[in-house]
């Protein structure tokens, strides 16, 4: 056997200074160890408790005999549909083993070690991930305070403010992760209206669809007037299909032209090209997962603030909750009884806890979960 | 509308220069065209004729109302059954969307831009785009001529000669893609003598379950001696789960925890890691194909030497097949009769086709249609 050698040393500067992103708890085991106590009610992730649309299961179903192939490399059959639900080009379109991954690859195609990468205090994670993983200098701009009409939201003039000539590019979500906070579309104009055109913008609007306010429509309709702005989907949320794993962006042909080298041909699995499809088709289902947790969330945020927990606003399906000096005491005596929230200390808010809106009875179940622990 | 900017400009310059990998023909489209005509003949892409055990469709089932949860991150069930499989522990496996996804992983994590990856002439095409995308330098070694004992096949003394203080990575596969070649388990670890110790040698097995020749053994078998040796395994060929993408790779667990930080928390989709499992179970089946494909490759070498074609010697489930200088004319009346073959250009081969093995009726369909074609 030869003498132990660290192989991390010979990983490039950049991997090295690298932290993997935290997925929160293993739950698999987690699952086995509450089977027989109720079940593990996990609202640490943000899925849908609603589930993806019915047709997804006869999509499924009718793959299964064509495993051995590989999937379309081109995704064709799902371009089409993306194509059509936002009235663009095919050649606009990037599809990518859910967002995860095209965040990941823009960092990687368009920022060259040393440059810039804006994002937002309290922006989701894998944005700095993504920086780091291509050796960019990731820039972070102050968000808004707990005091303020949007608290811990992202301040658009900060953001902009972050911009240098060594920026090559900005990421935001909106609502974002994990505060759920937004900002109205005409705010979004505003700020593209002060980003240099070659200063690629990234809208990651993984929770868009949960959204009810008016003001805040999607960024698909400014990028006729910003060439520069890059929209990021994901079918893993309101679509009900983060199992798997499936996401895209519509942004200008040529930085779909300049990202498709770097993309797997067979990166998206023949099941998720499918059953993606057949969610986009049943906007019946859409509209039924946005409706329930529009009045869940606010069943939700109600129940907690009766308890008198202090809720961010959200356009999401979860809820920043503020706990108070207890948070972690509290996380831990939920987690005992079985419920999963997400700890937010990696975002640097100790305090808070993210919640997932779930179904009806799991939202009572954690409201009376919580008032046992409260009390 | 902003004027028309081309943000390929944006992009890093290793990524302004690399070509995406060409996947081949498009399928959906082809199998609608010759639906009607006896069906698309697909022996292009060396999937799995025999198709996955059929284990796989019910564990499909059981993963289908848990979609809309995230898959395990930790991938623990199958890597489980993987060390198990190969006598590792579980920290020295990483897990990758196909195999593919690992290829480029490694060049991004262990090269950074100028310094040099050594690879074969006629190697797998991944792994110059693999190279390129990370900026690093490629080296190609010369492989054996048309008329060695191993055409075209890899010489390990111009390999090993090949690498210099600069070099981070070696890759190859064993047996190769797209020659069929393949050299012996003495032969590598004469090889891996001559190697420094802190270069990692990516010894991609993606053909491995194929080999009947009892000189060719895994390289895991070499791992204790040589932890610099890296091995890859895929899911999409003998286990024939192409459509799931699944792969993973075994390494000195320092390799694996460098890697792990640029990891996708969700790479792997739910249901391929639960078909992956499924297949690793069903070891009977495995050999089956196994036995079916040895069969089939050698009365199809066979029908096609009967025909008047040179057959590289192959470990594999395809074949190399030499056509001559009327290469292209012989690929396109196939292709008019719906039979898909490899077209080698790409590899600077262009007096040669790649033949998948498939079942003997389809194998038989390709002799039939080739006999016309070549009258």
């Amino acid at each position: 056997m030869a003498e132990a050698y660290d192989f991390r040393a010979r990983a490039t500067p950049a991997i090295r200074a690298l932290t993997a992103y935290d997925p929160g708890h293993d739950i698999p085991a987690l699952r086995l160890r509450f089977a027989g106590h109720g079940g593990l009610l996990e609202l640490g992730s943000n899925e849908n408790a609603y589930g993806p649309s019915p047709a997804v299961s006869a999509v499924v179903q009718s793959v299964l005999p064509e495993l051995h192939r590989y999937p379309d490399p081109a995704g064709k059959a799902l371009k089409t549909a993306i194509a059509r639900l936002h009235g663009v080009r095919e050649d606009q379109i990037l599809l990518g083993n859910g967002s995860h991954e095209l965040l990941m690859q823009l960092a990687q195609v368009f920022s060259a070690p040393g440059e810039g990468i804006v994002v937002s205090r309290y922006c989701f994670a894998v944005y700095p991930i993504a920086a780091q993983a291509a050796g960019a200098r990731l820039v972070s701009a102050d968000a808004f305070g707990e005091q303020a009409d949007m608290p811990l939201g992202h301040d658009l003039d900060a953001l902009a403010a972050a911009i240098t000539p060594a920026t090559k590019l900005v990421f935001f979500a909106n609502p974002n992760n994990p505060t759920g906070t937004w900002f109205g579309t005409e705010a979004l104009a505003a700020f593209m209206a002060q980003v240099p055109p070659d200063v690629l913008v990234v809208a990651d609007e993984a929770y868009i669809e949960y959204v009810t306010d008016p003001a805040l429509q999607s960024a698909m309709a400014l990028r006729a007037r910003f060439p520069n702005l890059v929209v990021a989907r994901t079918f893993s949320k309101a679509y009900g299909l983060a199992g798997l794993r499936a996401g895209y962006l519509v942004a200008d042909a040529s930085v779909v032209r300049a990202m498709e080298p770097v993309r797997e041909s067979f990166n998206l699995n023949a099941m998720a090209l499918a059953a993606a499809e057949a969610a986009l088709a049943d906007a019946a289902h859409l509209e039924s997962v946005r409706r329930g947790n529009a009045a869940e969330r606010a069943r939700l945020a109600e129940g907690l603030a009766g308890l008198g927990l202090t809720v961010l606003p959200s356009q999401t399906n979860f809820l920043l909750v503020r706990f108070g000096p207890d948070t972690a005491a509290i996380e831990q005596a939920l987690f005992a009884r079985g419920v999963i929230l997400r700890p937010m200390a990696g975002y640097g808010l100790r305090q808070y806890l993210r919640v997932t809106v779930a179904t009806p009875a799991e939202n009572d179940r954690l409201l009376a979960a919580l008032c046992e622990v409260l009390a």
